[in-house]
């Protein structure tokens, strides 16, 4: 796709006052209708999940860091982080800052790394948290777990933000029960998403691991079929937008926290992750920016 | 308080299973009832503003590092910003920063400021994107939003949180406008907090403004009474904690970002923040941390 063509669908987006440009690339408000297709939608999903008995968990868009450091994100992924820092100077140190930022020059050479760092998936703060319980008992867990998540990686695409929001399921526990969850979701996603009428496709499909090495861990990860994406048209027909994930982690987290099943081994964990604004942009481009207008079962699904 | 207070507070919500602990001071996961209360109470809010008419603004937690370099809260509050910071190098580096993140060095050096800021308070995206719309109109404006917010000043106090949430309405217009506005909403906050029945008072009040020139700016910020604050006893009796304030911040940020009246000056503003972890808490201290439990009319007040 070209950069006009990026262009032009952020810019009819803006225009119909569905975002909020801010001079940033891939940072943008939302505005409240937005936003109601967005809770529309994890409705639809909540309605489906309705009585698996997962539990709820809520993070603020951080890890901290000693979690985020045992993660292994940093080798495979260093190009995305947002890791948070701040300034622990002295009134003379301040004043250089001020100077600094007065005279245009960069003024955050001297901000220190804090304890945390942007939530780059939604379930990340939720693997050490099922950690510090201790060991699973033998159904293991299943969580529920909605955050902002920041990747730094600036484009024109408007359904490629450096913020946006991730609904997740995460299941944790024995290879079969995990697999099995993931499955059961590869489905269901299927379902809710073909029943807005989105055109789709489900591909096997391969993290953004960084560098020479990394072209290896992704050929990897394809060959086993750890990762689905469910990829629906917004900003390109050739090149669709995973809109949704399901995802079999084998036991990489369990190791990195060292999370438990019953037996004492490292558990296992799957997670399905519905990128809610690619969703909303999706619905955008194939019911039109003209919300009001949209079918009307496609409305009532999404109570609007 | 004694630190044995605070740890003693923040133990007991973590053992009833309504915040989850990190391992950082001030960062907590929330459970599932700690949210339906937060959510409940936005709704009580909302149901109190439901004909003013108000624009709804949802951003994510960020506000781009332009438009925070404009507001002089670099000049203010140094001590509370977090920035973002990110990895733009090659392999090589890459390697080096495993290196050093590997034998528990610090990796961190490297990271180099990204576009973005962790939202200091949640109104500041607004007016930005107010001021880009060019001038206002006679009637001025009114935003709704609500925002995740960063503040660096890790603390053992549970009601003292690095991140929380805010819920804001914005009014942005003439002197008399938003001055009538801040006082319609303390009237209106008092009401909805006295009605959940929590014990309360109202105290001019000022920000914490850095080092010595910030103790002049406070005191002049308290003389001219510019900052209210509704405080209820949560951690402490003596030192009851801000739930809500209400700001009259006169031309500063209508400078600050060039938001023009319809006659060309800059515009005034004023904003009435609701805390909600604050709120939350001081239910949860002044009802029993068994929600369940609660007196029939809170419950129902908040949909419980």
């Amino acid at each position: 796709m070209s950069d006009e063509a990026r262009i032009a669908l952020r810019d009819s987006l803006v225009r119909a006052g569905l975002l909020i440009a801010t001079g940033v690339e891939g940072v943008f408000g939302r505005s409240g209708l937005f936003e109601r297709i967005v809770e529309g939608f994890c409705d639809l999903v909540d309605a489906e999940a309705a009585n698996d008995g997962a539990e709820v968990m809520r993070f603020p868009p951080v890890v901290t860091r000693a979690d985020f450091e045992r993660s292994g994100y940093m080798k495979s992924f260093p190009q995305l982080v947002g890791t948070v820092h701040a300034f622990n100077g002295n009134e003379r140190d301040h004043a250089t800052l001020l100077r600094r930022l007065e005279a245009g020059e960069d003024w955050t050479a001297g901000q220190a790394a804090t304890g945390v760092v942007f939530t780059p998936a939604a379930c990340y703060p939720a693997y050490p948290a099922l950690a510090a319980r201790g060991a699973l008992s033998a159904e293991g867990a299943l969580i529920d777990i909605t955050s902002w998540c920041f990747r730094h990686e600036p484009s024109l695409d408007p359904a490629r933000m450096q913020l946006f929001r991730q609904k997740e399921f995460v299941r944790v526990g024995a290879p079969d029960q995990v697999i099995a969850f993931r499955d059961l979701w590869k489905t269901r996603g299927e379902a809710i998403i073909a029943g807005l009428r989105l055109p789709l496709v489900i591909e096997v499909a391969n993290d953004p691991f960084f560098g020479r090495a990394g072209r290896m861990l992704a050929s990897s990860q394809r060959e086993q079929a750890l990762k689905f994406e469910l990829l629906v048209p917004i900003a390109s027909d050739i090149a669709p937008t995973a809109c949704c994930s399901f995802n079999y982690h084998q036991d990489h987290f369990g190791h990195a926290w060292d999370i438990r099943r019953d037996d004492g081994t490292p558990a296992h964990t799957a997670c399905v992750g519905f990128g809610l604004e690619h969703i909303t942009l999706a619905l955008l481009r194939h019911h039109g920016l003209d919300v009001p207008a949209w079918p009307a079962d496609i409305r009532t699904a999404l109570g609007l």
